[in-house]
């Protein structure tokens, strides 16, 4: 369903062209509902997703997220859990839990929200979790099986992105594509899809030089750097594809890293912050972990 | 040992500036005197580096590589083991081969000479093998951990540009490095290794459209296509670095992507071809063989 001529904040070009408007609430809805459905199917088959959610010390953002995933959880009809940790618990007591659920047969997914306290090693903790119920995409294998064309598990954000593409139908293949930031969270694992569908692939970071120069060139611009104003309209080519993985407040307001204001008009897509990437990211993490339960019950997927 | 002043073939620019001619052999030599001392030690403390080569069906240019591999492993003093399989071999009996090799306790590295013939998913036997036992660092799981960081194991293309720039003391941070092509073998995993090293990274390849313009603004080229005269000098901005990994022949004549005599005069440094990354792979190659039995050895890396 394309938005072309729905969107209310959409502008009128000189060519009379429209900006789309990259809403994420939609597509997240469409996750939601067939997800949903799914889960009916799989409960008729006996097939209860279950998905367990590792929780260590107290971090407010993360106490936000945490409950947003579990509220998808139960809407969807997914069998969540939470497992709470003391911040002070030992690494071995952690990575054996993994491996506890990782043996579990009732487990369809697992993941542990990040960050986790310092003396813990948080590459060792996600590397414990079996690959095959790795909701987040996070373990070396499926991130090295991401790079060789996987695309069953991939970080919920990128699928996200993925997804926005999807939905709005906005083919990449021989297109430049700008990603700023160079996370295994987003960055680096964005840049594996966009090369799968064919765009060609600029990865810049806090030492690139010629940002301005790079914005101007590429056709597509995705950042997750989470800094305020980083992008403005004189660093944006018109016709471009604009996705803002930034998060950022400012005097009480969330904003991402594009001036969406200023860039809409000359923008052929744009993502709003908040309303583009964010909202569907917790449902595509469910529909990752319903991916596992149905790889793992061999159903069809 | 840089070798600006030590080069027959350098060129006088207008400023009086050299350009850098990246020989490899000289570095691999450098490379290969070191492990030859290190197994030396390693024996010293009863250690054989037991490298086991699989070899599947009789293909032409694999025979010369085999037979390069098996020489420098002897020289070396590692204990290479070619193990020949029919062409028709079946995919299990192959996996279960390299599950016995993994098992096995003198078995200290493995690779599978590729192309395997196509009866055979390659994916899966490159998954079979034991990631503290692949030296060619093509196992997901290494491929994943090298996004993440992890250098003791990537592949040997890989690890000789990157020989090739400590030696040469080419800084790439900040620098905007092109890298032309997207194989799991070289394309990718080099671009994981410039992000490492603060440069802006680009991957293009065969579907994109403004290749001159991608060369013109990059610093540093990294090709790796397979076709002769892809690179010209008018595509070369002055004072690039030139990384040449094709191998094309031509009226029986070897030469790289890059027009090597058009751009020299161009280029601050360029790889020649033959005699640039080539006589690195393998050096590169027993080096992992080596980092590999020391690991399983706990003997200092």
């Amino acid at each position: 369903m394309i938005m072309r001529s729905a969107v209310p904040t959409s502008f009128f070009k000189g060519d009379l062209y429209l900006t789309l408007i990259l809403d994420g609430k939609e597509p997240a809805k469409k996750i939601i509902d067939e997800l949903t459905l799914e889960v009916e199917h799989l409960k008729a088959k006996n097939i209860l997703p279950t998905f367990c959610v590792i929780e260590v010390g107290e971090d407010p953002a993360s106490k936000i997220y945490l409950r947003l995933k579990r509220k998808l959880a139960k809407k969807i009809g997914i069998n969540e859990q939470t497992i709470k940790f003391p911040g002070d618990i030992r690494q071995d007591e952690l990575i054996d839990k993994i491996k506890e659920l990782n043996a579990d047969p009732h487990v369809d997914a697992i993941m542990v929200q990040l960050p986790i306290p310092e003396h813990i090693n948080t590459r060792l903790v996600l590397e414990a979790i079996d690959p095959t119920k790795d909701a987040d995409g996070f373990t070396p294998y499926n991130q090295g099986r991401m790079w060789q064309g996987q695309v069953n598990i991939i970080p919920a954000t990128v699928r996200s992105i993925m997804t926005i593409l999807d939905y709005y139908q906005l083919n990449v293949e021989g297109k430049n594509a700008l990603i700023i930031g160079r996370s295994i969270i987003v960055g680096k694992p964005v840049a594996s899809q966009l090369l799968a569908r064919n765009a060609t692939v600029t990865i810049a970071h806090s030492h690139t030089r010629n940002l301005q120069e790079l914005t101007l060139l590429n056709d597509i611009i995705i950042s997750d750097v989470g800094r305020a104003h980083l992008i403005t309209k004189n660093m944006v080519k018109p016709g471009s594809i604009l996705i803002d993985v930034g998060m950022n407040r400012e005097n009480g307001k969330l904003m991402g890293d594009i001036e969406y204001d200023d860039c809409l008009p000359i923008a052929e897509a744009i993502t709003p912050v908040p309303g583009g990437v964010g909202p569907l990211t917790v449902a595509n993490l469910m529909k990752q972990v319903i991916i596992l339960t149905k790889l793992r019950h061999n159903y069809g997927n």
